[in-house]
């Protein structure tokens, strides 16, 4: 297969490099959304059978991994690689699931921008002939990273009304470099962008000018106009950052129909406003991508998204050394096979 | 260039993927140790002029990818790519160097095997063509390290003779696909593995399985005996782990001569015993590697290393969750240009 750097940033695959199997699996509260019926499985509590968060989100990530494998009507041992990350330190979901399923493991982290980041490695090692089949997978758990990077849910803690509630989520994929209904056909590897924002809690405004800048650089190292996608699709800017991804296009010159344009996180949960501004985390552009617009494109419905996973690149520490917040946005073109 | 598969977890590269510039740094007591003259640069303290720990780790990472890419007679936009990674929670020293660099990024968490998971996707970014120049950048501290895993030195806590000493230290690696004095001509992909080990301090029992592991299934799959090697070394087993790697090369009928195993973490440090059992962290198998290592085969002392550097999966939660510590290898050839 031909694999072609255009520009600096963007990969191109000439031949079929197909999603042979996928999963999304959710909490209760994203099983209650517009997407419910997109979901392998809806776990009815955050603990999901466990006696810690942690080893919740580490089984949700541990059950979309298998599904898609099984969907692919593979077993663990006819992977060759698994690309993994999460938002727990040490991204500890990843390794753990890693280690049952016995798969030759390489941990990521890009923050909410993992899953693509994943997704466009993957792609690369099938369409390189480095392996014939590769996982990737990402999780989130509302109740690992509210604790983690802010307060634990049940303090109760008042938030601010532009800052976004992490998804309880996952979302996996198994790769090959055969054609299969929904292909993965160019990356754009995203840049940090940074614009001073010091504020945690507003991690959509952070994230949006990575976004518009993956976007932008992708389009034109493509060679095409935003018309050519059905869908462009941020992971988790919430309505603030899409409201400031909009303006960015507009002074970037980039014309991009409002039903074109949307967002992981607003679309998991719909009108809720349970969320704030929208829902966030790795799970969230992982149990999109791989659930609902896997489904859109596999069924005909669309046929050409471009998946940006945004990805706030913070820490709680960072903050409070009065650091800004980097952000990144890796960009994959989705589209119907052929 | 032809990329092939080995096997399931082997690649081999039949065209030139060099190293064209290379830079370690560390701090004072690394800068005491027998191998200081192949670091580029010595901080005198473990500030190193910043106000945090953290920040000087990030100083000290982006320094060493500042000085690998000026070796190569490159700037920073001329890289296509950075993979980098490290310790602290959310890898924000290598996000942040990201940012500064302005160079497009993909993270990675495979603790203290990180250097070489980036080096592996380096290689292969470069070999398939979907990027030119690749950096690659892992660091390690001990002040942020210890504290964040254990206690911080200051508290001057006890510690069990078989545990570690997490090294200040940082390398990087700049890779292209042109021939070079060091190339890498093979990786292997290390599993994860997990004999059940939960005492946190005893990192190097717990990688030492790893180690053997990915050892093993290299030399099966790319079909050369122990000897095609001047040197196998591990990231940072220490005493501890590299006599129980030695016993499992016995038990897996692997004869290795003992001049023949090395290990970063005991060579970054000789004969000092204030590292305990011996040095660890991202930053032993990035700066020896890309340091000493380099120098050895590019002055042509030696001319083929595998290099395995090793990485404990655990977490502070997973430890205090009673999980046992997962840990991976990842293996990369470097062997002396033609």
């Amino acid at each position: 297969m031909q694999i072609t750097q255009k520009g600096r940033q963007t990969w191109l695959f000439d031949g079929p490099v197909g999603i042979i199997g996928q999963a999304a699996t959710c909490g209760p509260r994203e099983g209650e959304g517009p997407l419910a019926a997109d979901f392998d499985h809806i776990f009815p509590d955050l603990r999901m059978g466990e006696v810690s968060f942690e080893k919740a989100e580490q089984r949700m990530e541990e059950y979309a991994a298998r599904r898609a494998i099984a969907k692919a009507s593979l077993t663990p041992d006819e992977i060759d690689i698994m690309f993994a990350g999460d938002l727990i330190n040490q991204i500890t979901p990843s390794g753990f699931t890693a280690r049952n399923l016995a798969i030759p493991y390489f941990g990521l982290f890009n923050a909410c921008a993992t899953a693509m980041e994943g997704l466009a490695l993957a792609a690369l090692c099938v369409a390189s002939g480095v392996a014939r089949k590769v996982l990737v997978a990402a999780s989130s758990h509302t109740c690992t990273a509210e604790r983690q990077f802010r307060y634990p849910n049940e303090y109760g803690s008042q938030k601010p009304p532009y800052s976004q509630s992490t998804a309880t989520a996952a979302g996996a994929a198994v790769v090959a470099a055969i054609p299969a209904p929904v292909e993965i056909k160019a990356i754009t590897v995203g840049r940090v962008r940074d614009e001073h924002i010091t504020d945690p809690f507003a991690m959509g405004a952070a994230m949006a000018p990575a976004f518009a800048d993956t976007v932008q650089i992708h389009l034109q190292e493509r060679g095409v106009s935003p018309d050519y996608y059905d869908l462009i699709l941020s992971g988790d800017l919430g309505h603030v950052g899409q409201d400031i991804a909009r303006e960015l296009f507009q002074l970037q010159g980039i014309t991009i129909a409002d039903e074109k344009l949307g967002d992981c996180g607003l679309m998991l949960y719909g009108a809720s406003t349970k969320v704030f501004s929208g829902g966030s985390g790795c799970g969230c552009a992982a149990s999109v991508g791989f659930g609902h617009i896997y489904r859109l494109i596999s069924e005909g419905e669309i046929k050409r998204v471009l998946l940006c996973a945004t990805g706030a690149l913070l820490s709680p520490v960072s903050s409070e050394q009065k650091e800004s917040i980097p952000a990144i946005s890796h960009a994959v073109a989705l589209e119907r096979g052929e």
